[in-house]
């Protein structure tokens, strides 16, 4: 198996980090074009038309893509050291949580990201080979949703130790990637958010988050 | 168990079509306040506190939400009639057709609708207790994006039956009801999307789909 990466990039970090803590051996690929900054390869845009990172080639020659996808697939060939719960309402319970930490934490700094970034000009949104105009408001509700990611997961862990309860999962991962992508973007965590703060120290302490 | 629905929207609809594919029986509660069109009640938004649909409550009050997280609950408790792939290659390639029908469908659709309907001003975004400010430019750019996004699975279903391969799954109910919420809103499958048209009235036939 190949992974294909945008070594900068949250959601190629999401793959990266579970398969660190899996402790499995996967190539990985640099996607990105090195002569246009922020660009993926034109070798990469053909091999999968979706022209998003990560991608996991197979041994086959098969694609997925989709970094929750991607680590679905790893979680069910790989089921020891299990990072997507436990039992089926742990099942449901971090992919519950992934997909909040998805929409509204990773999707609200992105938005701030894509539409603000000069690189980006054009290409407000990922995956598409057309003219995406940036949208200034976006980026404003981006970051104003942001704030409130902040609050909504600091209250969830003031009662538990892990986003999805007391076990590390593939959801604190989706958050950890999408805040670290926001504190690189000077949009640190809320001051007041001191749970988010200690989860995110516990976090960093781990071998497996560090870039 | 009972299931919280906002009976006109798409993601209630995704886990009810799942329910009644499994023939399953749940019983279904309406969440949506009648003497305010448009907006849920505020007893459900206390109980629920991501202030979203549908909601899975369990036998012992334990709750989950978001779609996908519900399917995989019932999916994993109800193991027949898989409708999230049948093996872990599947089981991957369903995640990731889901993810793109959500991301590239649904969310392009529901751009269109929450930014123009009059009934959403300053609620833009569903889940929030905030205003959240309508984006004229995010309405127009999700009819430009529901349009490739036909385009897309045009592709896909003209080399498989369904979205994820021979099988239907979970992915062709996401991707049916973002289209038959968009067709709702006048925004038709583009004519020259013939594979698209003839999955379409394929899923149509289905008893599940039955609105």
């Amino acid at each position: 198996m190949k992974l294909y990466v945008w070594l900068t990039a949250p959601n190629p970090r999401r793959a990266q980090i579970f398969i660190a803590e899996k402790g499995i051996d996967i190539e990985i690929v640099e996607a990105s074009d090195p002569d246009n900054p922020g660009q993926l390869s034109a070798a990469y845009c053909e091999k999968y038309p979706h022209r998003r990172v990560p991608l996991l080639e197979l041994d086959d020659g098969a694609w997925i893509g989709e970094a929750a996808a991607i680590c679905r697939y790893l979680e069910t060939i790989y089921p020891d050291t299990p990072l997507m719960g436990r039992n089926p309402k742990e099942i449901a319970e971090v992919e519950m949580w992934d997909r909040l930490a998805e929409w509204e934490g990773l999707m609200a700094v992105s938005e701030v990201f894509r539409n603000t970034h000069k690189l980006f000009v054009g290409r407000g949104l990922a995956g598409y080979d057309r003219e995406i105009p940036q949208i200034p408001e976006l980026a404003e509700r981006g970051h104003f949703r942001l704030g409130l990611f902040y609050e909504k997961i600091d209250e969830q862990l003031g009662a538990n130790e892990y986003l999805a309860g007391d076990a590390f999962s593939f959801a604190d991962i989706t958050a950890l990637c999408a805040i670290d992508f926001a504190i690189s973007r000077r949009l640190p965590i809320t001051e007041s958010c001191s749970n988010v703060l200690d989860w995110h120290r516990r976090l960093s302490a781990r071998p497996s988050t560090e870039s």
